[in-house]
């Protein structure tokens, strides 16, 4: 059994971890230890299901069998694997978007009372991006501005996605346009990246990785991008932006994360998920005088919602709630026994959860028909009648306060303070209402670029090293850190977003700091929010009139884990900025596919992956990028 | 080596085979002997990868894990992957349904005038099917069916396809408007198995799949059947509806199939694949004077024209063409040395075919951006262009014709009569315009009742011996065999589509086709028209104001390879049809995934999965359904 200093870099981590190794929890590093060692075909991409020919493999080394049966080769497979997490992954940020979407217009028609336009200045700005007189009713802007977005998940036409060409930079989209000419030339065959549909771009892949399909690699990955750019520039963005509409755009402000946010006295409620729409609910729920008392009755001092994973971060965001952690401590919170209740929505829930909270008095209850978990309590969550199911929720967890068995109550008294919210329109206004001075402190050489770092914790990374560490390494080189995500809630519990980290940091960064106010470590938000570095990217890249490919900016996802995380990937190398990985994708079993991510995409689209497993060589390679495309641009 | 009688059971095949063995030239099976054995966790369904924690893998038998590193259990894996065949299965189909359905659009508004509406009747009878004016101009018409495909394939509400409500029988509709209410109740979760939008139901399968979603098999199998029933009501239904309005609707003709319907002194070339928008033009050109006399000057007595797989099924209903074979034909089509070219569009194409005509002079021509190949000649095609692509590739295929090695020309002159084209319309007319005929026979007892039997060919079976097989010994119990696909074309080369092949036949079905003039296996077309089989059991329980779940009939997918495979057969199931599968899906690691396959959808929709491994026990197990259903109809 490897030690909790091995398996977290979280204090309050390791402190929950040893008190399971005590006493007898299984969580997920035993999961992952008795999966090991894992298989080698599958890590390497060489595995095909696709058909039940199968299942086939490729031998990468010895004799074996180089083709499968119907005769695709490694590059086939990998490819092929590739593209289908690009597809899951686009489907669940897409699939996320449509739903604020789906709600706006009910909301706008009245259909739907639960819920109100809680942000009308970006209501009215989103409608004039898009190209929609944004005077007059309100209600007649948001189901104009909800129909461009449902158009765009279902349109059959090949126009690209009006989202996309309202918010991509100008240069980058006559990039994505005379690429689709400049392969229609060289290959005589179709390779549009600009993506027709949301929906469709998934669809496509799921056919075109069918058996006796697209077998070339590089058809196979720019199907790939296509479908990325409608997750990014499309329902991850339309995710954004009409949940800051429903819900309000997020601006500065200080709150605290790790488990030390969890209150003895109080009943605790997790929620854990992705989606705003029901937590949003809870959180306002939980304070009403009503289930206040009735959690005081109980012998509570009151109700006490945190967050985890990125519905934390949404409302960690919008409302100040405080979050217990990232995606790693989905166990270890229930592990504390402080838990009446976590409530789930979707994706990134482990389905151990139910059986662990099952040790404990906790209820898991699960709310969405996507997302069902054996073990569970289900309470459909249904958007018309939203408060109501939110106070059922609410009222199960207050009544199992009484429940709670003191000898199992264990937790960490560590939590940190941040101060997140950096909305674009946040960082905007902290900058005085432009990105002017952002440029000119890049180009100035204040700091030297901007890197984002993104998602996920991985049980196979030391949970949060490399996370914290790569941010650190980042800003000590006087580059600007921004993310999202799990990387957000690690560097929140490091302490990195409170603006005294800056001190941590190089001297220009720690002057821009110093100067706007802000942290070193930006909290730009959920994973879906990702969609705010690419606004932020087009914002510079239209001010400079040049190319988000021409910035000094890198990205990273160093602890990734989902499929999600490989479309967000995909769609920040397809928009013009360098990925740094790690783990190492499922693809190394193909030299030509390797070949295509780490080098001839750069010269497709301006952007390309690579992976590093030290967080101080992804920094350097990161920084070198930033290096290399500040003297391209004339910057010392 | 195994012998080649061992590998198929057709006698042209087996001729090939024997031919390529002694001149070394690799064939799928010797690919699939190389694979063997094959993994076993991939077989059960106990592999997964759609994270990077993985990837994981259950042992089913041994004191291995039970648990994947994020909790999940083989009964999620399983389900999950199971979903994720049938997201791609349906995929494909619908894909291919936007095809026509766009291309029906652009002919409408003359856009594209490369292609007219051949079949006005059908039209107009769609047309008022989806309660649209069938009156009036063409145009109009034609532009008003492929708005609402077009709608069914993007919209974004949570209305059911207006395809399935229009052709989906009543009592059907309401079984499954019933169960959502009926499941709702039960679990309190949504699981409407009506789908919404096409599009959307891949993309929420998707989504679902994703690490930390949904983890309960029974919600995962519905899901799986709403996505099936938008590929069989929808876009499967579309791409029937909308080629026969611009093909024209099949009607009985005679035609060839096998091996031998190529022509020594002809250029031949072989159009292989699923879509007939690109072969019906090829027919056409084929035919026109100048190419023909180019031809002939080259020394070839003509263009002979041959079709393969399903690609091949669209042109044999619709043109007479003849049919060169079914899928494990298309690598032994190219070892006769006589092909000039193979035409590609998509699907179920071995990547190994542009290697193996590398052999031989054949030009590869893939034609589909969506289906590249290493090794191929690739002309782009455009459906605007669509004749003068066409005659580029005719031309090319022309020019080959002086390549041609006689002393690699091996070839078996064997081909079969057979009369097909048995589409729901000829059916109907065969049958004096209404089904009655057809209700009072099985009712009268004069047959017991009807089988479907569909696609593939897997070379894990022996070719065309099961398909065969199992079609005799129904014959033989007085069954009515239909079907698709590449059963379609076994049954054609076995012979079983002469009229004569009644003679095969039991009594009852021997009487029917000698009163109707058909054959006893009915060819209704290429995989996606599976739908004019969902279109004929609606048409025979609205007749009868019952359920098609009340019908006595059963289906069979006995060498099925593919995902679709997986979708159609999830759509027969949730239209209440019985359906045997041969090999085993992979999902025998989940005993409860294994008995909702198998037991409770029964109790759910009427319809259920069962595997057997020999002909002559599936058609057994078929009958007894059948008689099971005729008994509770209260027929002897």
């Amino acid at each position: 059994m490897k030690k909790p200093q091995e398996l977290s870099f979280d204090q309050a981590a390791v402190f929950q971890i040893s008190h399971a190794q005590r006493t007898g929890l299984e969580l997920i590093w035993d999961r992952l230890e008795a999966q090991e060692p894992q298989c080698g075909f599958g890590t390497l991409g060489l595995c095909c299901r696709h058909c039940v020919m199968g299942p086939c493999r490729i031998d990468p080394l010895g004799d074996g069998p180089k083709k499968g049966v119907c005769g695709a080769t490694a590059d086939t497979l990998v490819a092929r694997h590739l593209c289908r997490m690009i597809a899951a992954g686009a489907a669940a940020h897409s699939d996320h978007g449509r739903r604020p979407a789906i709600l706006l217009k009910e909301v706008a028609l009245g259909e739907n009372s639960a819920y109100t336009i809680k942000d009308e200045e970006k209501l009215r700005a989103v409608a004039a991006r898009l190209g929609i007189s944004p005077e007059g009713e309100v209600s007649q802007v948001a189901l104009a501005v909800a129909e461009v977005a449902l158009s765009d998940f279902g349109k059959q036409d090949t126009r690209p996605l009006r989202f996309l060409e309202a918010y991509a930079p100008k240069k980058r989209l006559e990039h994505w346009q005379k690429l689709e000419e400049k392969l229609l030339a060289q290959t005589g065959a179709l390779f549009g990246v600009l993506p027709r549909s949301i929906d469709r771009e998934v669809v496509d892949i799921m056919h075109r990785t069918t058996m006796g399909m697209d077998h070339d690699p590089a058809s196979l990955l720019l199907q790939g991008v296509r479908c990325a750019l409608s997750d990014g520039w499309g329902g991850s963005l339309i995710a954004t932006e009409i949940q800051d509409i429903l819900f309000g755009t997020p601006y500065p402000r200080k709150v605290r994360a790790n488990l030390g946010v969890l209150k003895e006295e109080a009943v605790n409620i997790v929620v854990h998920g992705h989606e705003p729409v029901l937590s949003e609910m809870i959180v306002q729920v939980a304070q009403e005088e009503e289930l206040v008392k009735m959690a005081r009755e109980m012998g509570a001092e009151g109700i006490n919602v945190v967050g985890l994973c990125c519905t934390g971060n949404e409302i960690l965001l919008r409302q100040g709630v405080p979050v217990a952690g990232n995606e790693l401590h989905s166990e270890l919170v229930l592990t504390t026994g402080l838990c009446e209740a976590m409530v789930v929505d979707v994706q990134c829930i482990y389905p151990a959860l139910p059986r662990l909270a099952q040790c404990f008095h906790t209820k898991f209850i699960s709310t969405s028909d996507q997302a069902k978990f054996p073990g569970a309590v289900h309470i459909q969550f249904f958007e018309e009648k939203a408060a109501e199911v939110a106070r059922a929720i609410v009222r199960l967890a207050v009544e199992n306060f009484k429940n709670r068995d003191p000898q199992k109550v264990h937790y960490p008294r560590i939590a940190e303070e941040a101060l997140v919210g950096f909305s674009v329109e946040a960082l905007l206004k902290a900058l005085g209402g432009s990105v002017k001075p952002l440029v000119d402190a890049i180009a100035q050489g204040v700091i030297k670029g901007v890197a984002g770092i993104v998602g996920c914790n991985n049980p196979k990374v030391r949970q949060d090293y490399f996370l914290v560490s790569l941010c650190r390494e980042l800003l000590k080189r006087d580059i600007l850190v921004v993310g999202t995500g799990c990387w957000a809630i690690a560097a929140a519990k490091a302490g990195l977003m409170k603006p005294e980290a800056a001190a941590e940091a190089g001297p220009g960064v720690k002057q821009l700091c110093e100067t706007l106010g802000i942290p070193p470590a930006l909290h730009m938000g959920s994973c879906v929010d990702c969609s705010r570095m690419l606004v932020l990217l087009g914002a510079v890249a239209d001010h400079l009139s040049c190319d988000i490919s021409d910035l000094p900016v890198a990205g990273s996802a160093p602890e990734w884990t989902t499929e999600k995380a490989v479309s967000i990937g995909t769609y920040f190398v397809a928009s013009g900025v360098p990925v740094h990985l790690w783990p190492a994708p499922p693809v190394l079993g193909s030299p030509a596919v390797t070949k295509l991510l780490t080098q001839e995409l750069d010269s497709l689209l301006g952007g390309f992956f690579f992976v590093e497993e030290e967080p101080a060589k992804a920094a350097r390679k990161m920084e070198e990028v930033i290096l290399a495309r500040r003297k391209k641009l004339g910057l010392g």
